[in-house]
């Protein structure tokens, strides 16, 4: 089987993936049996390239390296626009790795959207369609026999969504407690090591883990998103953004950790789901938990998330939350989920 | 499509999954398209009984309640011993529960090869045929299209196995650490808390924790099965029982822990494997690690696994190890997964 893929926005999280592909060409081939390749590549900054026989990624990579943009690769197909390149390319499957926007999901909504209807696979990492339409978008993709993957919404590579929906297949979740955003725990980390929000905040900007604007990560919105995916993927609700109760951790400061940590306890910024009477409650804010908790030892830039259930009690998994190579990670397992795995 | 499961062993794990599987049938039904019959039952102790058009669960049950024996369940097919059943019967499905003997693996290994061989898929919690014959088990799976899953040999329901080789399917595991065994770990802890080592194992005992005789346990047997199916099945490595080295817990005593304690540090049974230049090295043994580090903080019967992979850094899992409900469950997911995942 030789797979066809397009990859619709080139930034961070795209080039890890074809990066990471790349690098396991005769993994893949051996272990699974799948080969492949990239006919299109198509992003608003570095431009857009395809070649229905398959672009050289070295070049590709080459050209991004030398010149920061694909505008000198040698092919005729140029400066296709994102959908243009969905409809009119031979890709079989659609990697969607544009940003997430929580407002109304696009452009990244209406790339899937199309791409499932034309009956190619998704993988993506795009928070926004999947916090804003995700039963749509799978019935979507049952309708047309396509796969739908998005591992890299809630955890980037580690497994959230596929530890809790197959690995644990057969198992009723029934609340769900975790730490869902890097960048806040890494400055909750830090703040109790001694040092000032503002301060932390600075060393999270310094090491890439903040934005220039954190608001997304300070003020809980991140951890919002992730929060409504768990809850309408994994506990089967139909919550929408604006039904999660959010604080961010602007209001934390040095003092209330210093006083948490003399009775022993730890400030997180936990996110919460739990269902009663079939109804979902939702939260995300700053909590002070036991020091002897799980989650109060998991620090710096790692996630957790801890699933209780009906038949196993609770089983937490503990990992990264973001990066290049991490969340290419996770467009990986989709990728090979989508020929490993009936749907 | 109706499944016909036949249990050879019927004691705390097989009752456990076929009651769990026997409330889920609905569940299965709807969510998985399954529909299932047990046909058969094998077991030294309880009896064995056979009905080609499915057993009356209720009847099973209560029949066990009431008088601990299948003797006077309503079916002309009675007294079949294992072999026979599994070579006899209609079923499809062959569940391998019964207990783990690492010698030579039997009776466990016997049935294996013989339900594979007669193209039955088999699912089992036992450890001594995957411990000691993986890899020609998987392969003699392979030669007959049908499935051999193993869930349950290492931490129970947790889902290690599925963890590492599905939900991290591209991700190449370098070293495995973790906690493997609940009832040192519970032993550990209730030491670490004041208690003598007779004592803590005492209450292990009174609490189902232990065996009366607490051998494989305390000495680092159990966990060493479970390090060389990981080994094994996980990093591809050929390691037997007698290549891992081997080290209990009970010349551990409550003046090491404290002084350990008094440095920040906690004294846990690890098992770690490492790969270096293709050979595999394995070992089971107390370590001292620091009180900040996660397996430190896994305490009481709760068991964990660190896997350090080139593409995602570490990733944990943590849940319990043992139990009834738990292990049933893990044949639960393996049952379920026949279903759903390619080969």
């Amino acid at each position: 089987m030789n797979v066809k893929i397009a990859s619709i926005g080139f930034g961070t999280v795209g080039q890890g993936f074809v990066e990471l592909l790349n690098g396991k060409k005769d993994y893949l081939s051996k272990k699974y049996g799948i080969s492949f390749s990239v006919v299109a590549i198509s992003d608003p900054i570095k431009g857009s390239i395809y070649d229905p026989e398959g672009l050289d990624l070295n070049k590709v990579f080459l050209l991004l390296k030398e010149k920061g943009s694909l505008q000198d690769y040698p092919c005729t197909n140029k400066g296709w626009d994102s959908v243009k390149t969905i409809e009119e390319s031979n890709a079989d499957v659609i990697v969607e790795a544009t940003p997430t926007n929580l407002k109304d999901g696009n452009p990244g909504l209406t790339h899937i959207r199309k791409a499932l209807s034309l009956k190619k696979h998704v993988i993506s990492t795009n928070k926004g369609p999947v916090a804003l339409a995700y039963s749509k978008l799978k019935q979507l993709a049952k309708e047309n026999g396509v796969s739908f993957r998005f591992e890299g919404t809630v955890l980037s590579g580690t497994p959230a969504l596929n530890l809790s929906l197959e690995s644990l297949a057969g198992a009723h979740v029934q609340e769900i407690r975790g730490i869902l955003n890097g960048t806040t725990n890494f400055i909750l980390t830090e703040m109790s090591k001694g040092k000032a929000y503002e301060e932390a905040l600075k060393i999270a900007q310094q090491l890439g883990y903040a934005e220039t604007d954190p608001t997304a990560d300070v003020e809980g919105w991140d951890a919002v998103a992730k929060t409504v995916i768990l809850s309408n993927v994994v506990m089967g609700g139909e919550i929408r953004v604006e039904d999660v109760k959010r604080e961010g951790i602007t209001n934390i400061g040095k003092s209330d950790i210093d006083k948490a940590k003399e009775r022993g306890k730890v400030i997180k910024l936990i996110a919460s789901i739990a269902k009663e009477n079939g109804i979902i409650n939702a939260k995300v804010s700053p909590e002070e938990i036991d020091g002897g908790e799980l989650l109060a030892n998991v620090n710096g830039v790692l996630n957790a998330l801890v699933f209780k259930t009906d038949t196993l009690g609770e089983v937490s998994i503990i990992g990264p939350g973001a990066g290049r190579k991490e969340t290419g990670f996770s467009l990986l397992t989709d990728f090979i989920h989508i020929f490993t795995k009936k749907e």
